[in-house]
């Protein structure tokens, strides 16, 4: 018997809902690895003078935590707007603009309003692991769609699979995650044309790619487009858990009929605006890393391996007989990368170059293990 | 034409969940007014060793805001486990413990967990407006019940409607808000005796009360009990947004299936603990509060009044012939309470002594208006 109060009931002795019996918390393994390329973060660490601004904007707003923060967070969620006008030329406004813990929530609220029981949403597979477990959590039904062999979209199919099964939401990755291509232009327009419901364009990874941002389809299809966006990636700011996302204003509200009162602390506000000023540096961090992407993915093709084409801070690469086999070599190497469940394939962050040098240094030898 | 983007489409044009048409989104105005005693937040600032304690922990913490925070919060779990256990003297673990964006998320997870669509949820109203809304919004059938016409809890009858109705969650808010009594323990005992599925006892006012935690009815009820916090109120950490609960460590296994990764992000976690630090100088606001609840209640009851018994940090006070009209009358005066729907009566947060003299002298001439 155990210390701990009530240890000795288990959850199977819980009122759990039923189709919650059976499951495993979602989540990649948080292990103590010398170089962890498992979960997409920026290796750069925030510049000091970030953490400053961001150590002396709390201060601030901690003179006044007794109080609730503002509920509709409209100063970051201006900065907000301004960042993405300067990044994308589309011109955003506050009311185009909303922000939660992580794109998660974002995510979450959007299924919350458009989704839930009755309704569906749809998602190119493999993806985002979290659309279906979202779409769950909301009882949406999900729908899967398939992507090419080499996890390219087909445009066309997804039109026509869009208007066959009519989802209520229809989630777009771009660049996609785990793969790493984005969606054509051509093939965008194509599924939003086919769309009746809302159409999530999910760009957590945007910043790292050429393609342009889908907030300029929010003019033309200002029923249908929800671009989602996340500080965690190229901002460098995953700990701080800050996504949003960019569309028509009547989107916003229908998110505030959903979202939990005060669901954005003043601290979490205040530290999000600190670090957006100081974009540009952070930034500076995104062309370094497609510098470090486009040598990973030569090396690994060097090496004989077959990496996917990468628009984003990740790269998909196979082939592996057996990936998670493959997954604890590297491990043994003390280089964490992921294991996204896709046969025969693993998933590598980019990392510093002393990290992609560790993650190459471990994939030789993989490989001549592999062909021994 | 707005020159916002988007802005010609209204919510009417989006393919919005039918039952939240026509709904407004949740909340107290926020108004610019001297005296805010509206959401019950504690009136005493941050001290200055805690805004340096908790800018110091924000400041290690954004050195590695790059990386993705602790899933599971475990060192705030334990200090949390460690605070509790002290304020109850029922000894828990960090395994006991589970926190979250503000105690609506806590309760929104319980409900994603044990409720959804299917099942139910009931409350004895009177009480948190939140919990008809957070049951709604993840699909939970909601069964108002009753208090006596005091508002008080009537235990008996509590039970038998319980027994009756067999929900699957049963929310106990002690002390309740917006009405300001706790729950007396016998009571209590008999909603769990007939309860089927889980009790959530609702304690973000604890502090303040004189009763028993109901955490030390965890060990006798582990596959019911679940006692839900906040450092909102009495920790007057509102702008924080920490809520947390205890409960058999199953329980917290369970939330894990239905909480969002990475849902608290590393500035939280190290701010909220950096707070809990500084528990002995906050809750020593408590006391002084509680003086001062005691001197407001019978300066009301003095200038005609009926207050409601208060076991928090507001009053519920009436009678009123048009309370809405009150409230506008106060705001008038530059005093800010609450007008929680119930007919004659509003709300007052318990303020700084200089606030509650402000509001007094505006209940003074209110109550000379209405009698005259």
């Amino acid at each position: 018997m155990s210390d701990v109060l009530g240890a000795d009931t288990t959850l199977a002795d819980l009122p759990l809902r039923e189709d919650l019996r059976g499951r495993s918390p979602y989540g990649a393994p948080q292990l103590d690895v010398s170089v962890r390329l498992n979960t997409n973060e920026n290796p750069y660490p925030p510049p000091p003078e970030l953490v400053a601004d961001v150590t002396a904007a709390v201060q601030e707003a901690a003179a006044d935590l007794h109080r609730y923060p503002d509920r509709d967070a409209t100063a970051l969620r201006a900065d907000l707007a301004a960042y993405l006008t300067e990044a994308t030329g589309v011109s955003l406004a506050t009311e185009n603009v909303w922000a939660a813990n992580g794109s998660n929530e974002v995510l979450q609220q959007i299924l919350q309003a458009f989704g839930g029981p009755g309704r569906t949403a749809l998602g190119f597979e493999p993806s985002y692991s979290m659309h279906p477990i979202l779409s769950a959590g909301t009882r949406t039904d999900w729908l899967p769609a398939p992507r090419r062999a080499d996890f390219s979209l087909d445009g066309a199919e997804a039109a026509r699979l869009v208007a066959e099964k009519q989802p209520d939401v229809v989630f777009v990755t771009s660049p996609n995650n785990p793969t790493g291509q984005s969606i054509a232009p051509a093939d965008l327009l194509a599924v939003l044309e086919a769309a009746p419901g809302v159409v999530v364009v999910d760009e957590a990874y945007a910043e790292f790619s050429a393609q342009p941002s889908a907030v300029e389809l929010i003019e033309r299809y200002p029923t249908k487009v929800i671009v989602s966006r996340t500080m965690s990636k190229a901002f460098a700011f995953a700990g701080g858990r800050l996504g949003y996302l960019a569309a028509a204003p009547a989107m916003i509200e229908a998110l505030l009929l959903v979202r939990l009162p005060y669901h954005l602390s003043a601290i979490t506000q205040a530290a999000a605006r600190a670090a957006l000023r100081h974009a540009e540096a952070t930034l500076g961090s995104v062309r370094a890393l497609i510098d470090e992407r486009e040598r990973v993915v030569a090396a690994l093709t060097e090496l004989g391996f077959t990496p996917a084409p990468s628009d984003a801070n990740f790269v998909l690469f196979g082939r592996f007989a057996d990936a998670h086999r493959a997954w604890q070599r590297y491990l043994d190497s003390d280089v964490l990368i992921r294991d996204v469940g896709i046969p025969g394939h693993l998933r590598v962050t980019i990392g510093t170059p002393a990290e992609n040098d560790a993650f190459l240094a471990a994939s030789k030898e993989v490989i001549e293990e592999i062909e021994r």
